[in-house]
């Protein structure tokens, strides 16, 4: 087996020499531009971790996992031009750099090169990665649909936003191990498992994202804290709190969302303690370990001993123990 | 066999009851929307001829055609984005009835979904499905790409115009009519005979284009006359003109192209006549000649008889025969 630090070595390397190449050159820079902003690259060491526990071929895996990052890094650019965001990763947007047009056309590019890197499979798990990936990838497309409709709603529920956030983050976690498991030749039982360790992982990042984007420290967390609160962001911690809230702690959160009028840092301020008061923090902190317990439970009820689990495990705790 | 009328009928049956079910509906929406607009249905026809030939399953055939359907719809949409274009067969374009970031998301999902179409197909068809279309879809959009370089360029050859044109609309009437072959169980041999056909069909239909768009009658047509002259838009025509004209002649006709302050009607009208003068219209026409006539033999070079190629026969002739 190898480490995750190993595979992760293994994967940057990969990826760096793994641009695309092909012609006409304005089709193809934009793709390497945002191939080489850098990033976790999450999905593609959970692919590798996945498949290396089951024995797999890491140079099988290879290939696969550059497919979960090209087709995460087309969402990224796609995003960008629907969400109008100027910079990623400290870096112009590819709509900013190379033009709305080329943008659209580049990830549509990216999106069909995907395929491209499961040619090399046998029949049998072609056939599985194309369908993992695809139901994956449309719930994507669905979850960021549900996104944007959430941005036109006065309320939206827990349970929406649940499934929200599954989809246009966690699913893909899920489909990144699954798909290193069909790879290596895992049972259907135990890529099942990994699946929901993946989204379950998914998940609970993304409750862990929202309270740390009120909550967090500047410093480790990389964007500037209060962004949510500012834009009226539905996050955990606000659907929940419009659902708590009662007599003038409603009216007073309910004002600070529809008036525009009020200076961003005393409604930073104010939105924030609401949330302490009515203690909307310690629910998700709540919500987000239950899902973190339900990632390791699957874990553990792998086909696996100890010591091969232990290196994936270990990844998800340091993935979800950044300080609140 | 079936005529091609019967394929036309089966094709539009299949497809009026084939609109994707799925949630969020805004994401949806569009996607039924562009699909119910109409138009030749070519692409569907040409892959249920060639499946029918080889005395192929139409049933098996059928959703394969949509699938090519749904990519060329997919294409639609973001090249009309692209083009800032209002309307598409007389109807708004989807960006402009649903807005940019829908018109964006929607036709992605609708891009994974083509890969869907494909899932009822045996392994090796199954694979060989997903390799002809993934190149065709690359070089779409690489044709794409090129169209739009050669707006922000002074000169364009000849062949890198028969490149561009083939690339972004010819292979895929190629990888229709293959498409169809591979699931009939055609011999490698006459998938690419029927390749071939297609290929030559689309290049010399785009050239017929380009002498319609100047020269064509506007009620058979179907769209106003000389949209290209205004343009500037690097035609077979233009491109030609540019090569051969001297003296006088290259000097009006640079003058009528960077001069925006001419007259539109005048300038269509003086650049037909340097058209005619310079007998770039009969060099088209002697090519789109060529094209045709490279499809017709590429489609008797198949191991079939006779009656087994007239209705393809006869559908070629019938697309590249629109008055001038």
């Amino acid at each position: 087996m190898f480490s995750l630090s190993q595979l992760a070595n293994t994967y940057q390397q990969f990826h760096d020499t793994s641009g695309i190449k092909g012609a006409p050159i304005e089709l193809y820079a934009p793709v390497n531009y945002i191939m080489s902003l850098g990033g976790k690259r999450a999905r593609p060491v959970l692919c590798l971790a996945a498949n290396d526990m089951f024995n797999g071929d890491l140079q099988q895996a290879l290939p696969l996992a550059y497919a979960i990052e090209l087709f995460h890094n087309f969402t990224l650019v796609h995003d960008d031009i629907m969400d109008q965001a100027p910079l990623r990763r400290g870096q112009h947007t590819v709509h900013k750099e190379y033009g709305t047009a080329r943008a659209i056309l580049s990830g549509d590019v990216m999106m069909i090169h995907v395929y491209e890197y499961f040619k090399h499979l046998p029949d049998a798990a072609y056939r599985q990665v194309i369908s993992v990936f695809n139901k994956a990838a449309i719930e994507v497309c669905e979850g960021q649909q549900m996104d944007m409709n959430f941005e036109d709603r006065q309320t939206v529920s827990l349970n929406e936003y649940l499934q929200m956030i599954s989809y246009k983050t966690a699913v893909l976690l899920g489909a990144s191990l699954q798909i290193g498991a069909i790879a290596a030749g895992a049972s259907l039982t135990d890529q099942q498992l990994l699946y929901k360790v993946g989204v379950d992982t998914g998940v609970a990042f993304q409750i862990q994202d929202d309270i740390l984007d009120s909550f967090g420290d500047e410093a480790s967390f990389g964007k500037s804290i209060g962004g949510d609160i500012r834009q009226n962001k539905k996050t955990c911690l606000l659907i929940r709190a419009l659902e708590l809230a009662t007599g003038d702690d409603k009216a007073q959160l309910e004002s600070y969302i529809t008036n525009n009028d009020i200076d961003p840092e005393e409604k930073v301020a104010a939105v924030k303690q609401l949330y302490l008061k009515l203690k909307v923090v310690d629910a998700a902190e709540a919500m987000r370990l239950e899902y973190h317990k339900g990632a390791l439970d699957a874990l553990h009820s792998l086909s696996l001993s100890a010591d091969k689990i232990e290196p994936l495990e270990n990844y998800i705790n340091s993935l979800l123990q950044r300080q609140v």
